[in-house]
């Protein structure tokens, strides 16, 4: 008879069966990750790169015989895992600046954002209405909204390995992009209602397109408010504990927390770890790094090294190459890439005097995670029976999400140096 | 229009419904183990029972009015983040050690790990003759074997917080408790075997069982015998990278590649983590310390402050407190536990000279989660169209558990401070 099953059953040590995939998967995102960022790195190219491209190899292995790990990729605890170092990656990089700071370039941020939202969205629009001039100008309104999001997470982590996080232009560029996280997803669940009830031939009420606005501005100065009144006064109770690695914990806690509190809100988790980062400061701590503690920012460093490369590596995987076969498909993503880049390269028109216009346009680029949501969500709405994003502009989408990733990197990179 | 529905998918980031409990659970995990931990300190207790208390209070909230949380902790992504921080908590007391060290007590911790399989199994063994007469031998074994194992997570833990490890009692406690994993779960396959082979009508084979016990044996000793050759030149190379983070990214890789490995021998992951710890030594990192990055147990702890509290309060959440309402599931459960307690006190007897007796017997004495697998298995298998463990047995088992794993931390607390 055979015991393998009983024993594997033993084995896992509990009652799950993703453990020993996602053990699989760590060493090999752990190990790969290191390497190829570190490749990019002695070829001038940020590591972030690296991790992305071995994200696409392993996505994409069947290609050349290898196995098929899309089912990972999709799955719940990868999931997790990946969200979980992009809530970290935010944290930390809010961290670095303080809300005092951030409001002082709050206005010139605002004006990026919305040159940010408005220019690719009508763009977008303009593609649509371009090459598929029979369909609805909701589907046009839409393709635009995919490409109206910053994804945050790619710039951030650029500029952090460029150690200049500090700079004016990088607050802007973080301002300016969470500020466009927040204005995208309004805007999507805006377009989305407006098809949605169309379809079914009824009209969204203003009162709940309000309602969505509210709760994110709700939120978003609620936590900065009562977190900056408050979170002096928690952390320095909390130290008065006296008990090694509390700050730790106690910060994780809060930042968690607002993470889940944006989800509530309607917003992405990664604005609420933002925006906890923003509101924790390092002289909340003086007393706990005195006492031979390491300051927050360091001990998250090793949190950051197992879980931001599972982020970076799944956002690779999810890209399928077999898309890119059709030549109509790859002229659409063209066009759709090219509305996506000189979209935000409108930005520039509106960075503030002292910084490099160039670097400001290039840092609002990257679509990421944000685009990918985008297109998958309008792969499920459907209107007139038919899926608002089909086969091809969800490859479209895929592409420019790519490209605009794929670039930023190494273009901000090198307008970093040039400035 | 609700445009809720729509936002809540917006807002995820991506396509998992898991992140907001996971986020949430986090923020609880984090906050509340710190300072349950931290008053548990006071109370002068190690403060892996105040996890162990918030997780039994969070996993039977339903008792006190409260939200149920069990569908939480069976979930896939906490049990996953448990696991992780059972297997990182492993690796970090692994590297407390070295092969070298671990053989030279390998003799005296085998002899203590027999005699902590045996008497169990056979007190167990006794209870089952005792209070259920009229069921077949096979049921008793399988009782007997449910208190064979020793959950060495539980100790290295309070050994670890008693700053104990590198003590000459702790390493034989630890060597003994991890030959206890490898032969509870193989004594764990061969009874379920048994029963099996008895249900269908037939007999197990020799040859089986023989391959069970040979893939654990070639795993152990292949780990540590390649691991010891192969790994300071891995590590040697990938110094001269000069890259930050090296150490820790190739550490942790290797840690996971092992635990799954083990996994794939039949052994629990944490058997693996733990090799995985043994092989790696401080030495070969010496030149990556003078460069100024931290060692790499220092790197480890954010990684074990965020992980580990996870296993420990899902491990309280496991418990149902309701199953403690019956008078004769109380019997038995006393008489079981005692069997428990008795069975690994006896491994006190086959201490070696210079140590405690009593810090090693209770050092073997929890069960922790891997008896509750156990428990869960026998549940799961069938014998004479009954399950093997029905319905009291099983509570009798948690309680079992629950009182091996709460009484172990103080009293080897006490024991360690007494000696």
């Amino acid at each position: 008879m055979n015991l393998l099953p009983l024993l594997a059953t033993a084995g896992t040590s509990h009652d799950s069966d993703a453990v020993p995939a996602v053990l699989l998967a760590l060493a090999f995102v752990t190990v790969c990750a290191k390497l190829a960022g570190e490749l990019f790195l002695r070829l001038g190219q940020p590591s972030v790169l690296g991790e992305l491209l071995v994200g696409i190899a392993a996505g994409n292995a069947t290609l050349f015989g290898g196995p098929d790990l899309t089912a990972l990729a999709s799955g719940d605890t990868f999931t997790v895992l990946a969200e979980l170092g992009a809530v970290l990656l935010l944290f930390h990089v809010g961290l670095e600046s303080t809300p005092r700071e951030m409001i002082s370039v709050g206005g010139r941020a605002a004006l990026v954002a919305v040159v940010g939202v408005v220019t690719p969205m009508l763009l977008g629009f303009g593609v649509g209405e371009l090459l598929r001039p029979r369909e609805s100008w909701m589907l046009h309104a839409f393709l635009g909204a995919m490409l109206a999001a910053t994804s945050v997470g790619i710039t951030a982590r650029v500029l952090k390995d460029a150690d200049a996080l500090r700079k004016p232009f990088a607050r802007i560029i973080l301002g300016a992009a969470v500020i466009d996280d927040v204005l995208g997803l309004v805007v999507l669940a805006v377009v989305s209602g407006i098809i949605r009830a169309a379809s079914l031939g009824s009209e969204v009420s203003a009162a709940s397109l309000a309602g969505i606005v509210a709760k994110a501005v709700v939120f978003l100065v609620g936590a900065l408010l009562f977190g900056s009144l408050l979170s002096p006064r928690v952390f320095r109770s909390a130290l008065a504990l006296h008990s090694r690695g509390v700050v730790l914990a106690l910060s994780l806690g809060f930042c968690f927390l607002l993470s889940y509190l944006a989800l509530l809100a309607g917003l992405a988790p990664i604005v609420g770890a933002f925006a906890a980062g923003l509101v924790l400061e390092d002289v909340h701590f003086e007393d706990h790094v005195k006492r031979g503690e390491p300051p927050l920012h360091e001990s998250l460093e090793p949190l950051i090294a197992l879980l931001v490369p599972v982020f970076f590596i799944r956002m690779g995987m999810m890209v399928d190459l077999r898309s890119f076969t059709s030549a109509s498909v790859l002229g659409f993503a063209t066009l759709l890439t090219a509305a996506a880049i000189v979209g935000k390269l409108a930005c520039s028109l509106a960075a503030p005097a002292g910084t490099s216009p160039l670097t400001v346009g290039l840092g609002m680029m990257p679509r990421g995670e944000v685009g990918l949501i985008f297109a998958g969500i309008g792969a499920k709405l459907v209107f007139d029976g038919r899926p608002v994003v089909d086969s091809g502009t969800y490859a479209a989408a895929v592409f420019m999400v790519v490209a605009t990733t794929m670039l930023t990197p190494p273009l901000l990179a090198w307008s970093i140096k040039r400035s």
